[in-house]
C-alpha cells in the first residue's frame, strides 16, 4: 500500500501553489501560479530519482527507469492546472497519485521491466484556453501544435506566448514519446460512487461532448427610448438559447446534459441593449446517438432565436470528442487490483473529459476513480477522504506494476 | 439664430475625447477622458467670458452674468460623459448647445436680467457608477452626497476616489445654488420625430424607471460529470428572468420597456455551472400604475424562478423615478419658441432619463429635443444633422431668452 500520509501532505502542499479565495485553489494553466507549480512538481520528481524531459507543449514526463532498455513506458498522471474557482483534488491527484506510486515502489525497492513515467499534462481544464485537454490533444494528433498555440484566453492571450513567459516550452517533439499503456487516477466529479457507497471507480467509457461558442449580434440602443418593437436584443436571444439548452439536455434523459457556463454581454451596460453576446454552450453524452441529435438540436435552436429576433448568429466548435471506450485488457487489471485490495468497486462512465480520452487514441489506456464528496467539482468546496485518495492510489500502484511488470 | 458651424465644429472636436472604437465615444464618467473633456469645456466657458464654478460632485457650472444683481440665474446644460460605447451627441449636444447659446449671445451684444450659466452635471449615464443623473440627484436632495460617493464601478473603484483622482473635487456644495429655471436640451434617443418628420420635441413628460439588480447564487459544479437534477445552475435562473422581464414589458404595450443590459456570470468557466450570476434589470414607463405594476411582477417573477430551481435570489434597488411633469409655464415658452422660429415641433414624453428630470424637483424646468437618425443612441452610430442641432440650440436660445429676460 502507498503512503497515505505522504500523499496527502503532497496534495495539501500543492494546493497552497495559486490558492483560491474560498479554501480551493486558482491555478490556473499558463499563469504564474501554474508555473510554480510546475516547479515544485520537478523538485518532487527529480528528488524521487526521476528525469524531468518537457515537449514544446509543455507536457511533463518524469522518467523513472525500467530493468528492460527496449520495454515502452507505462505512462500515470492527469494534470496541474485548475479551475478558475477550482478544487484541490481535481487533476492534482492522479499527478501527485503517480508521483506517490513511484515513492512508493522506491520505498519498497521494487522495480519493474517497463519505465514508469508521471506525466503532468498542459492545460486539461480548457477554463483559460478553449478546449480542454489540449496538449494531450496535440499529443494524440487530434490538434495541430499551431493550432494549439494561436488559442487566445478572455484577455486576448495567446497560448504559445504565454507557455513562452512561463518558461515551459521544453525540447521534445510532441507525441514522439511511444506508450506501453497510460493510466489515470482521477475523482469521479460526479455522485455516483458516493451515492452507491463504492470506493472505487473502474472507468469502462467516458462520454463524449460538443462545446460551441455561439456570438449573437443586434443593435445597441438605448433600454428607456426604443421602443419595443424596435429593439434586436442580443442578451435576449442569449437566455433563450440558454434555455432551450437545458430543455434539450432534458428530453435526452437519462444520459445527457446540457449547460451555458460563460456569457460575455457588450457593452454590458445597465442602460444599453445588449448589442452582442457571446457565450459558450456544453453538451454531454455517452451515447453517440444521443450526443449527435443534441448537438444538432442545439444548432437548430440558436439559428430559429436568432431568427425570430432578427439577430445574426455565428457559432464556432471550439471542442468535440466523440464517447470513449477504455482498453478492455487494462480495464479488467484495475478491476482486479480494487478486488485484491479489498476496495468496494463498480464500473462507472466519466462525465468529464480527461487526457486519457485522447490518450486512449495512441496507447491502450484506462482511468481509475474515486468519490469526491457530494459529486461536486469545478467548485473550490470540492473535497475528498484521505482514505478515498490512498485506496485510489493503491489501486493505480497494484494496476501499475501489473502493467509494468514487476 | 445660433452660429450653427461653430456648434457642430464644437461637437466633433469634443467628440475626439475618450474616442470610441466605432466612430462614437468612451468618455465615460471619472475617466481620465471625463477629466479632459471637462477642461477643454472649462476653457471654452472662459473664453466666452463665463466665470466656471464647482460643486464637490463635479457639477460644473459656467456662469454669464446678468444685469440685476438680485435675480437668480436660467440654468441650461446637460453632460458631457457617455456610455462605454456612447455616441457624440447623447448629454454632449445639450452642454455645447448651451455654451453656443453664450456665444451667439455675446456676439449679438445681447444681455439679460437673470444671469445664465451653462452646466455639465457628473454622471448622467449610470454605465459606470449606477444610478444614473447621480450627481443632479444629489443636487436635488434625492441622494446624499456619502451614497453617491460610496458608489462603486465594476471594478470595485469608488465614485468619490475617481472624482478626486481627476481632480474635479469643487469647493461649492452640493444643490446651494438656486435656480429661476433649468432647460435642457438632448436629443430624443428615441424613433419618434423623426418618424413623424418633426423638427423639435417640446417635452412635457418623462418616463419612471426603476433599475433593479439581481443576484442569484446558485452552485458551481461541473458541467459534464453533475447530472441535469443535481444542478443549482445561476445562469439558467438569469435566463428565465430575462425573458421573463421582457414578456412583462410587452404585456404592458404601449407605454412600457424592459430588458437586462449587464450581465456578470461567476466563475464564467465553460464547463462551470454558474454558481452566481448579477445582472441588472431596467424598466419604465410614462404611467405610475403601469410602472409600479412591472415592477410588482419582475421581483415576483425573479423569486418564482429562483424558488423552481432552487437558488437564492437577492434584489437591490438600484435607482428609480417616477414619472415626471415637465413646467407648464416653460413647456408653453418651448413651445412658443418653436412656433416663432418657424420649427415643426410636437409634444413629446422622454423616454430616458434626464439631470432635468431631478432637476424638476427643485425648479421650473423643461427640456428641448431634437430628432436622431433612426432613433439609435447608447450606440457609437448614434447620428444627428447639423440642422436638428441648429435648430433644438434656436429653440433653446429663444426659451432662454424669454425666460431670462432680454
Ligand atoms: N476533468 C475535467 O474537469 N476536465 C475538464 C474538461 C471537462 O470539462 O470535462
Ligand atoms: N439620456 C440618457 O441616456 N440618460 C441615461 C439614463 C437613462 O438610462 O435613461
Amino acid at each position: 500500500r502507498i503512503n497515505s500520509a505522504r500523499l496527502w501532505d503532497s496534495l495539501m502542499e500543492m494546493a497552497l501553489v495559486g490558492p483560491g479565495v474560498a479554501g480551493g485553489c486558482n491555478r490556473q494553466t499558463l499563469t504564474d501560479a501554474d508555473g510554480e507549480g510546475r516547479h515544485l512538481f520537478r523538485r518532487w520528481c527529480e528528488a524521487a530519482g526521476m528525469t524531468m524531459g518537457v515537449d514544446s507543449m509543455g507536457n511533463m514526463f518524469a522518467t523513472r527507469a525500467g530493468t528492460d532498455p527496449a520495454a515502452l513506458p507505462v505512462y500515470m498522471g492527469s494534470h496541474l492546472d485548475t479551475q478558475p474557482t477550482g478544487g484541490k483534488y481535481d487533476g492534482v491527484l492522479g499527478v501527485l497519485g503517480a508521483l506517490e506510486v513511484v515513492r512508493s515502489m522506491n520505498d519498497m525497492g521494487i522495480r519493474t521491466r517497463h519505465p514508469v513515467v508521471v506525466t503532468n499534462w498542459t492545460n486539461e481544464e480548457g477554463a483559460r484556453f478553449a478546449p480542454a485537454m489540449l496538449a494531450s490533444g496535440v499529443f494524440a494528433g487530434i490538434h495541430s501544435e499551431d493550432y494549439a498555440k494561436s488559442r487566445r484566453d478572455m484577455d486576448g492571450k495567446l497560448f504559445g506566448e504565454e507557455l513562452a513567459r512561463i518558461g515551459w516550452v521544453g525540447d521534445e517533439v510532441v507525441g514522439a514519446r511511444k506508450m506501453h499503456a497510460m493510466l489515470e487516477l482521477h475523482i469521479e466529479q460526479g455522485p455516483i460512487l458516493e451515492a452507491e457507497g463504492k470506493t472505487i471507480g473502474v472507468v469502462t467509457h467516458g462520454q463524449g461532448l460538443w462545446w460551441l461558442e455561439i456570438t449573437l449580434t443586434g443593435k445597441d440602443a438605448h433600454t428607456g427610448s426604443t421602443p419595443m418593437n424596435m429593439r434586436v436584443n442580443a442578451g435576449l436571444g442569449m437566455a433563450r438559447i440558454t434555455e432551450r439548452v437545458h430543455q434539450i439536455a432534458m428530453s435526452h434523459l437519462p444520459n445527457a446534459v446540457g449547460a451555458v457556463g460563460q456569457v460575455k454581454v457588450f457593452p454590458n451596460s445597465r442602460n444599453v441593449i445588449p448589442g452582442k453576446v457571446v457565450f459558450t454552450v456544453d453538451i454531454r453524452s455517452p451515447e453517440q446517438a444521443k450526443l449527435d441529435a443534441m448537438k444538432a438540436e442545439v444548432m437548430r435552436a440558436a439559428h430559429a432565436v436568432a431568427a425570430e429576433l432578427g439577430l445574426g448568429c455565428g457559432i464556432e466548435e471550439v471542442g468535440h470528442f466523440d464517447p470513449v471506450t477504455f482498453d478492455a485488457g487494462l480495464v479488467r487489471i484495475v478491476r482486479q487490483s480494487a478486488e485484491k485490495l479489498g476496495y468496494s468497486h463498480m464500473d462507472i462512465v466519466s462525465g468529464a473529459g480527461h487526457d486519457a480520452c485522447w490518450i486512449n487514441r495512441v496507447a491502450p489506456t484506462v482511468m481509475i476513480m474515486c468519490p469526491c464528496v457530494d459529486g461536486l467539482s469545478h467548485n473550490e468546496a470540492e473535497e475528498i477522504s484521505p482514505e478515498w485518495a490512498a485506496a485510489g492510489t493503491d489501486v493505480l500502484l497494484h494496476a501499475v506494476l501489473e502493467v509494468a511488470e514487476v
